[in-house]
């Protein structure tokens, strides 16, 4: 599939310096800094676009397995939070970021399978993608 | 530290629906559809997102680095690469995504144990911030 892009600039130390992060090829450009992520200064960080990625990716998976069940779903909606922690002194994103997914009842119901089961369909969970090219 | 978000929402099956993309509350909203994941399709993919995030973190890391050695850098700049991968049938972001950093000459002159060994500032890298907040 096709190679995607993103970039970041910095400027100077990390505590005072500061950074632009683009998203492809200027989809999206933003300052981010020390404020930024380890605060509340303005700006973007790191973490945000990790938790809007793994929420991207886990709807489309979500849309798919019900589509495929026969139940495409009107509205699905993913809230994802990461967190940067430390752990054993060294900084981590856990492994397992916590994802609330709501939908409209209607796209819902009679899939009671594939909204209890845990869904598998993130590329981080491993899951097919039955209508996904087979290049590689 | 300070949990981050991101949301998407999805409507209807995966190759004819759309659906959205938020980072944070709002620091970039964009569209996002099959056709511009796994074709050339107008808006943006999770890839995209994944790769800016690793960019920053790692210029950011890497920044820290070259401080921590007594050369703050005038100027870095980071090119990540994602692709989602087909992998024995699953969907895949490989481990290890390529990442080509420039800098400025006068910045990294002088401090050649940290440009030419492997830059492990990255969270995925599990280095440590030797100015971040202690708090998990």
């Amino acid at each position: 599939m096709t190679v995607r892009s993103g970039t970041a600039e910095w400027h100077g130390n990390v505590q005072s310096g500061s950074g632009t992060v683009t998203v492809g090829d200027g989809v999206f450009e933003g300052a981010y800094s020390y404020d930024s992520r380890f605060g509340e200064g303005k700006g973007t960080n790191p973490e945000q676009l990790i938790a809007a990625a793994h929420a991207a990716c886990f709807t489309m998976a979500l849309s798919d397995i019900l589509s495929a069940a026969g139940h495409p779903p009107e509205s699905l909606r993913t809230d994802a939070r990461v967190q940067l922690r430390n752990i054993d002194g060294a900084p981590r994103w856990p492994a397992s970021p916590w994802i609330r997914r709501d939908a409209s009842r209607e796209s819902l119901s009679g899939c009671s399978r594939c909204t209890r089961r845990r869904p598998s369909g993130c590329a981080r969970c491993r899951a097919r993608w039955p209508g996904s090219p087979r290049s590689s």
